[in-house]
């Protein structure tokens, strides 16, 4: 009989917490067999949480932690002091073989510095990027690294390659994934000393299917699966994109109520323009897995809701079929050899 | 008396030359007195597109010249190659004297390397960065350098903000812009090794109201006058701006039109929208200047119409009548004193 995969899901982690990770557990049982969640946090909580989802099977128990990382708290500093906290417990089971994926919603700095320090890399893998699916016109470009290590070298950009391109061809069976790479200008004589230096290594790889550069203007409208950049101008894109949208959102709302006229227009096109806004949802994708770890850590949004939670345990089972790190294990030794 | 401004405009160059160039340019002469302005460009074909706007008085003239940079030309190439272009033989006119100001719709790549090579920097200024004005919900933020210079250093940072401060006190008439910082995180010590380097040396002027750092997500909402940061990211931020603005704007247009309730909603809000919409205009506030120079350059955008160019000549005028090159050379010498 095959192992069962045992997925961590902060409890205590996000804006919505306890009901949306609770919530979002009971729902992934019950869309789906083959794996068992640990929700990590206080017992009490939790237990009164679950009941009323009614749940009584065997497949979510509960890992008693009793200190909380609050979302404004220095990353490093928090890993460090908050030993019983549902993040370092949670991560501390992946190391020590006791837990196959960690799910949080929690501090992005305490999820990405806990995950370095406490689970540990892949062997030859440098650095563990944060990747992120965003939604596009044409669909989803994994964006790679989008936060986790700044300042990143030339060799560790292929990897991210390596690694972007493993996880879109196996969990979301995207058939030989382009890869782009963040820059200023189409051409490969554009850009800072980091991308010019990174072209010509990634067009000499045959593991990967290099496109050329992607101009942040084109980001938007999609079309390249996987697109490689340095963390900060990752977390910058991510950010701007957001930013972007929250303004025009905004801007929007303002304007359908500023008269008479814009309530009666509004009335008729708000249900559309919602609609055709909820192709931009991230949330049906799940959350950014944390790559090249010995294990997966899964970062979902802050104000994730159950069906975030819901959908990032059900990436964490694909993840594990399609015998992601065990593929991107043997790419790395492959290209070393 | 005083000496009459005299403001280059690149007549060939953009989508809309040499249209918008022209009749830019007449209209500038008429909003306003104290300059001439100078077309560069081929000019029989000038001479005809003038004689459109019925414009006979002599505060326009021709400067012949007989090649065109092409958008899409290598730009340093280009500015080796065709030294009997718009774009060459205006900044040339700055160089020696005969001119006070260039302004150009024509290749960002070819402007941004002839003004570095041809003009020359005020004595001191390390780097010359571009500054544009970017529209945003509480006004405009001019976000420098997004594009000119990439691997800039802490020093030359410094200098922008700067520059940035006495372009918006002078030219946007804002007293003691605030200055931010491209970070990834609010505290100093989020980011990547040159903004960490940054934020100390930053925090120490007493020239410079430095406000901290200012993440991607916030810059659509404004708040921060002058944004500083590294070209690389600065151009990402732009175009990730400009990108999702303009997806926005299609799946806007796509929902409306995508059925008959959506048209008849659409008849309604459209107006209101496009209302909404124009206060997003980079376009009335001219062009981006190329800051530390010895004269001024000014880049539009391409696809500038005369309104675009109008504003950015008109903008030249204030930049001179204010002093704005002799206030950033006090300021660099009162610096390194």
């Amino acid at each position: 009989m095959e192992k069962t995969l045992r997925i961590v899901v902060d409890a205590m982690g996000g804006d919505n917490f306890p009901q949306a990770p609770v919530e979002g557990a009971v729902q992934a049982v019950k869309a789906s067999e083959g794996f068992e969640v640990i929700l990590a946090g206080k017992e009490e909580i939790l237990t009164e949480e679950l009941k009323k989802y009614g749940y009584t099977g065997e497949r979510i128990r509960i890992r008693d932690c009793r200190e909380v990382i609050e979302m404004a708290e220095p990353p490093v500093h928090a890993i460090q002091t908050k030993k019983d906290s549902s993040i370092v417990a949670g991560l501390s089971m992946l190391r020590k073989g006791e837990a196959d994926a960690f799910v949080s919603a929690g501090s992005t700095g305490a999820v990405i510095a806990g995950a370095q320090v406490i689970v540990g890399r892949i062997k030859g893998i440098r650095r563990s990027p944060l990747a992120t699916l965003i939604p596009t016109e044409k669909g989803v470009s994994l964006l790679i690294d989008c936060g986790a290590n700044v300042d990143a070298r030339p060799e560790q950009l292929i990897q991210f390659a390596q690694m972007g391109s493993i996880y879109m061809e196996n969990v979301l069976h995207i058939k030989e994934p382009s890869v782009g790479i963040v820059n200023i200008g189409a051409e490969d004589e554009k850009g800072n000393a980091l991308v010019k230096e990174t072209i010509p290594l990634l067009r000499e790889r045959k593991d990967i299917r290099f496109v050329g550069s992607v101009e942040a203007r084109d980001i938007p409208a999609g079309g390249t699966d996987v697109i490689v950049t340095e963390a900060f101008t990752g977390n910058v894109i991510l950010k701007m994109y957001e930013g972007t949208a929250s303004m025009f959102k905004r801007m929007l709302s303002t304007t359908l109520k500023s008269s008479v006229r814009g309530m009666i227009g509004g009335a008729l096109v708000k249900p559309l323009i919602k609609k055709a806004l909820s192709a931009y949802d991230a949330s049906e994708h799940g959350g950014a897995p944390l790559l090249g770890l010995k294990g997966l850590v899964v970062k979902t949004h802050g104000n994730s809701k159950a069906a975030e939670i819901r959908n990032s345990i059900l990436q964490c089972r694909t993840f594990y079929e399609e015998n992601v790190n065990g593929k991107i294990e043997q790419a790395i030794s492959g290209g070393e050899a």
